[in-house]
């Protein structure tokens, strides 16, 4: 029996993703009562697969993999706006419009963040580096650095900055998340990095 | 019964796309022993709708109901290569792999065409006008002009252009089409504008 002022609160399971054309990044993360707990990280490589349309094929079916066997209940995207020519951005794009599709099509919402929001929003900076969110993440979730996690880390940042957004609460309240929503917001820049200078002075150099 | 020397041809039904981000227009069309058959032409108006990420959900319901209501075999789109910018490639891109997606979720293979060659592939010049085109799959089709059926046009010339690259035969014998598959073919010629260049010296100013 639930008590008087109890919150009933489903587990929100994160999947969050980088889909680059030749890496695509990704973290699973767990969000119960206020806990944040790092289920998975990992690369697709996609580097060695030359047909384009097999590209997108391989990223449709690994995306949809990780959802499913995760029971993911929502998905979160870095999504950088900017990109060195017009060609390489239709690529982009496409691994992009792939990788929403697979949430799509088993009705998740997802929500994009661009890499300064989540930079932003890890670390309290957004021009940290690369290296600083690493270190954030590492702290929050304690695993190895090895050439895999690093490049794993941009889908787990993306996660985590999406669950910075909306702090844990009943699950199914969220009713903007229709498709794709950008939330570049930051007027509440819920600031990983300033708390947890705050609440561990001890712990900076 | 059938006699010695009949070949059992299943029919293919093709889907033909041209994914924009403000228009999607689309063909489908019915191949059954050689016979070409326009089975439906239209357009799904995406301009009103100023959520991206709502525009992406649109585009795949739509390309999957398609897929589903008409039983489509296989998806043929038209995919420029060139566009204004970074962030409109972008978008473009995300909007056809999307509705790449809603093909590769249902099984179906998917090719591309690029303009250039649905143009060749119809009018027998790879610089043909919209309404050379238009007239081509008019005479074939016999549908009348509506403002419909102009935007709705290029979807229906890529399911032409790619029924064209792959006159009927036994259904299921292509065994090259995964996922998608870039069929630029003509010489390999990849380059729309080179090519264009080369052969329009005197379109250049």
């Amino acid at each position: 029996m639930l008590s008087t002022g109890d919150v009933l609160t489903a587990p929100r399971i994160v999947l969050g993703i980088d889909p680059g054309t030749n890496l695509l990044g990704y973290g699973i993360i767990k969000v119960t009562s206020g806990k944040v707990e790092l289920l998975g990280l990992g690369v697709v490589r996609l580097g060695k697969i030359t047909d384009a349309g097999e590209k997108l094929h391989h990223i449709y079916e690994k995306i949809g993999g990780l959802i499913d066997g995760f029971e993911a209940t929502e998905v979160a995207i870095e999504a950088p706006f900017f990109g060195k020519n017009v060609q390489s951005m239709l690529k982009l794009g496409r691994a992009q419009g792939v990788a929403i599709a697979a949430a799509i099509s088993r009705k998740l919402p997802v929500f994009e963040y661009v890499p300064r929001k989540i930079k932003q929003s890890i670390c309290g900076n957004g021009n940290a580096s690369k290296e600083q969110v690493l270190a954030m993440l590492q702290m929050q979730f304690h695993f190895e650095t090895q050439p895999e996690t690093m490049d794993a880390s941009d889908g787990l940042a993306a996660a985590l900055c999406h669950v910075y957004q909306f702090q844990p609460r009943a699950f199914g309240s969220n009713s903007t998340a229709v498709g794709t929503s950008s939330r570049n917001s930051s007027a509440k820049s819920k600031s990983g990095w300033a708390q947890f200078v705050k609440e561990n002075p001890d712990r900076l150099k």
